[in-house]
This record gives C-alpha cells, structure tokens and sequence, in this order.
C-alpha cells in the first residue's frame, strides 16, 4: 500500500510500505477514506533530524474498518469509523474520567508503537474498542469534513475553550488562526461566549474566523498585540485564552491578555521548557491548563452538533488532495497557503 | 504608637511612629488586639534592600474598631474585626466574583500606600466597609487565634485547595509544612480529600500535620521525594497539589506529583520567573492556578467551622509575644524555631 513517510526536515515522501494488517486480537484494520495534515506535523516537518528509516506520518483519519481481531467487540467490519489522534483502551481509570490521552494501556501521548500513520490508504489501529468510533453515517455523506475534525482539530478546539473555562457571557480570545484556532473559535460560540477575539494575521484565516463568530479580530504579534485586546475588553483582559501555537510567545501574550481569575487553555504542543510569566499569572490569579485533548471523550458531545449542522467545522479544509500530492500539501501548508489539507488517497 | 519597622533584611525594630488616624472618609481605625508575624514577612527578612525610611510590617491582626470615617456604613465603631491581608472595596466586579485581591480601587495586591503595618498597636484600614469583617464573638473569646487565621494563613490554605480542586475522595500533596501548608492540610480534609500527603521537614509541624487530618508524611527534598509521593498513590500521584513554599523547586515538585488531569494550586509567593515542568504539565494535562487568596471571599465559607470547633486553624501559632519582642519573633521563625508567631500588642 501507499504510505506518507517524513525522512528529514522538509523531507516527505509517499512510498509504497507493506499492508496494513492486524497484528494484536484488539486491533482494527481500517481502509482511509480521508486523512489530513495536521498544524502540529509542521513541527517534525521543519525540525525533524535525518531519520533513516523515516517516521510514518499522519494522525486523523476518518475510513472503513476493514476487518478486526477476535477480542474486538463493539466495533465491526463495515463501520464507517473516525479515529481519534490518540489510541486509548477505554477501560482504565483515565479513559473512564474523560482523559484518553493519558489511558495507561497505551505509551506517551496516545501513541501505539508500529500502528503506522494515517496519512496512507490504510491503517492498524490498536484497542480499537477504545479508540475508534463507530459514525451514523455513510462514507460518501456531505459531513464527512466536518465528521473528520472530530479525530483532532475540533476536539482539539474545544479542549482548549472548556480548560479555558468559556461560559455563557464571558469574553474569549484565541490565539492562533490555523485550524484548531479556528475550530477554537467555534468551540468558544458553541459554549456560548459574548466577546471572541481572533489574534492572528491571514487575512483568509481571520476572515473564516468571522464567519464562526469571532467578534473581534486582533493582528499583528507582542506587547502591542496584547494592549489592543486589553482595549477591546475595558481595560482588564478576557476571561478565557485559547492558546493555539505553542511558542514561548504566544504563551506570554496568553497571560498578558488574561483578565485576573481567568484561565488560559493552551493546546498548542509547547516549545518552551517553562511557563513564562509566572508572576504576573500568580498576582492575577490566573489558571493555565491544557494538553494533548481527550478528543475521544469530546465526539459524544460535538457529534450531534455536526450531524444536526450547528457547527461546521470541516470549513476548515480549503484544499483537498491524492495520496501523491501529501508532499506538495506539506508545502502549502507550511507556506501558509492552504489553512488545513485534507487528503483523498 | 508602637510600630513595627523593617529597615533592611534582618533588621527589624519596634519603634515610636505617629498615631494611626483617619485619613479618608471610607477609613476605619482599628486598635489591634492580636496580629501575627507571617512567613511572607520571612522573604523581606531575607532580601530587603537597605530602606532608608523603612517598611512597616505586618498584614494580618484582629482588632477592636475605634472610629470609622463619615463614608464608612456597614462597621461600627466598638466591632471586633477580622482584618483581611488586602483591601478591597467590595463593589467591583472583582470583587463580586469573589476576587477580592484583584480590586480595581485599591493598588497592586489589595495593598493601599500609607496604610500602616499591623504588627503595631493600631492601624488605619482604607475601604473599610469592604475590606474588614465583623466577627460575632468578643476579643477575649478562646476562639481568637483561630479567628485570626481567616486574615491570611486559613483563608491561603482554603485557596490552595480550592484552586487544586481538591474534593471529596480524591488524593491530595500539601508541598511546606509553614502555616500555610498547615491549613491547607485543614483546607483539604475540609474539602474531602481521602489522602492527604504532607511534604515537609521538620517534625513538629509534620505531627501537627497529622493531627490536622495528613495521612501520610514525605521529608526530604526534590525527585525521591516525588517517587515517594507517586508510591504512595499507586503510581500516578495525586488529583491537587497545594504549593505552599513558593521556590522554584517547591513548583518543579509540583508539577512532578501532580497525575495526569489534576491541579496545582500555588500560593507560595513565586520567587522564579516562569514556571518549571511546562512540557510535564502539558503532556500529563495539569492545571497550575493560585495567586493572593481573596480570603475577604472566603470568611463567609470558613467561619461557621471555626466557631462551632469543626476546624482549629489556631493551632498553628505556638508562640506568643508582645510588640516590643517582634524582632525576637522574626528570628524564631527565620530559624523556624516557631511554626507562627502571634502578636498581643
């Protein structure tokens, strides 16, 4: 079968790997009817050090199960499946407390060793009672898009507003207007936030954030940045910041922005060893929380809103391509020239 | 009136300065009948540049109200009072949420200028009507040192835990075994809490400790301390964390036995800029909050467990001295040969 494989910074290639096949009885095999590239693959794509034998590549997919191993029992060949980013066996405390992504039956992070990537015209998925879920729809349904937001990006979104502690009323700002940016924008409308304010800089982007309901639109970066929000809010700030990039940055502007009592959500993976301003958090009493989103736990809660179409999430996808063009979509979304790439294989 | 001053770290003296009066109409004068020495006044004791005019000291008292500004609505001349650490008007937003230390009328932390200290026979108290608290007992009342607690060190402890989420059944790590980290081994067996692990060093307040409701003991310093604390919790750590020292160590220990989904709850005064473990924090979705406890906020919770005997914050104090031995006090517990100093002015 055809794979995306990333051998160096810059380096993606779609290669012919050998099938996809069960390995464990808990295992699924699932044909990808979509995948997509991810933000956070822009990471290993502009750090990732010469890697030999290449790191298989791609994290949300939504397909078909193929087949499933003799332990599997609520998931079944021929269930139209979306996959969370994190594998999760559903049955230890964690998974039960809503935290898949730290289920301890599987490593760091979610990630099962050898389960491959999805970025690919099939994929192993370990614990698949736990992990995948099974949609009430068909593989060629109009809402595939916004169904495949739910494996990462939607999920992602929506982590960052509830750890933000986004409420009816209460004014939000997001940092970040790439996907899960936006999807955080969604996210902060949905549970109902006044005042939503984008901090970004794609005129595109910003533009698509108005249509989810950002009320505002900030641009530019820094201290600068931070003082037009604190205008836009009477002076204090807002309530809750969905932090959305990752870097040490973002991550000061966050607390700058946050008004005393709030709650900063950052989801952007950190590319920082400490939490700057720490001071300044502590005498504004101010909350920072966030990680890798339990997206598995959030499905059952944005599931009907996608089915029902209050929220469309899969807007966010302003390219879609074949397998063979994975490398060219790194590029685009590298250059910033596509917002998120979905990928038909 | 006698006063306490602080000229430089190390030196304290008691010396004659003008009377406390009344300056704005929202003022109240308060004569201290108890006031304490407090281990944040330990960091100036330490640190204090030399200060050619000194700092007055102390934040923290109980007292008898002697004459209230033509402004002043709600306290009498002749209340008893509780005196919270910061001052707040109680009419604005912040402090409607309950965030009393966030205070939009009065400075920096709830702190007025020219306010006085309370390590002093008397001292003048801005917004008073927002900021003190009639208490319904007599100053002679058993009840006294407890009932000063809820100035600082109680109302500290409660916020800790509130901010660590701590609650019914879960596990909880108190990081200092000061008074703070005593009452927030109250705070946490208030909340529920099914283990309560006490960090600490020094033996008699780690009995005290136990005699507060801590199930568990860990001395010592750094990793082991933390492997210890995760082997006491079946390996994933614990649900809140209360940070009550404020070092760079105290945070990094922390985030180190905090399980994935919990909370820090921090009110150590934070002497480090960012705070450690950011990568740690994300990956295992930890929330760090914490700030200057709005303990204005919190009387109203604590009090009833207070005069009906359910809690004795009172018990930290194991000394008590008069005004003029103040200095003597401070080095008791710079060579923490006190737990926490009362003051009878």
């Amino acid at each position: 079968m055809r794979a995306t494989i990333m051998y160096r910074a810059g380096d993606v290639r779609v290669e012919n790997v050998p099938d996809a096949t069960l390995k464990q009885p808990t295992d699924a095999l699932v044909r990808i009817t979509r995948a997509c590239i991810c933000g956070s693959d822009l990471w290993p794509y502009k750090e990732l050090p010469p890697t030999p034998n290449g790191r298989r590549m791609g994290h949300e997919a939504i397909g078909v199960v193929e087949a499933v191993g003799a332990d599997v029992r609520k998931i079944k060949k021929g269930d139209f499946v979306v996959m969370p980013f994190a594998c999760s066996d559903g049955t230890c405390e964690f998974c039960h407390e809503g935290l898949q992504t730290a289920c301890v039956h599987v490593g760091f992070f979610g990630y099962s060793e050898g389960m491959g990537g999805a970025q690919a015209e099939a994929i192993r998925i370990p614990l698949a009672d736990g992990t995948l879920y099974a949609l009430p729809v068909r593989e060629d349904d109009a809402l595939v898009p916004s169904l495949l937001t739910l494996s990462d990006v939607m999920g992602t979104g929506h982590h960052a507003a509830v750890v933000a502690r986004v409420s009816h009323g209460k004014k939000a700002a997001i940092i970040g207007d790439g996907a899960v940016g936006l999807c955080g924008v969604i996210a902060a409308k949905r549970l109902g936030a006044e005042q939503i304010i984008i901090l970004g800089r794609h005129p595109a982007r910003l533009e698509l954030a108005k249509a989810f309901g950002a009320t505002d639109v900030v641009t530019g970066r820094g201290e600068a940045t931070a003082e037009q929000v604190r205008k836009l809010t009477g002076g204090f700030g807002v309530h809750s910041v969905l932090e959305c990039v990752g870097t040490p940055e973002a991550m000061a502007t966050s607390v700058s922005i946050t008004r005393p009592g709030g709650a900063v959500g950052r989801v952007g993976v950190p590319h920082y060893q400490s939490i700057p301003g720490s001071e300044s958090a502590f005498y504004k009493n101010i909350t920072v929380g966030g990680g890798p989103a339990p997206v598995r736990a959030y499905i059952e809660e944005l599931l009907p809103d996608v089915l029902e179409g209050r929220i469309e999430p899969g807007r966010v996808f302003d390219r879609t391509i074949g397998l063979d063009e994975v490398p060219a979509g790194y590029r685009a979304m590298d250059e910033r020239k596509a917002i998120k790439v979905m990928v038909n294989p």
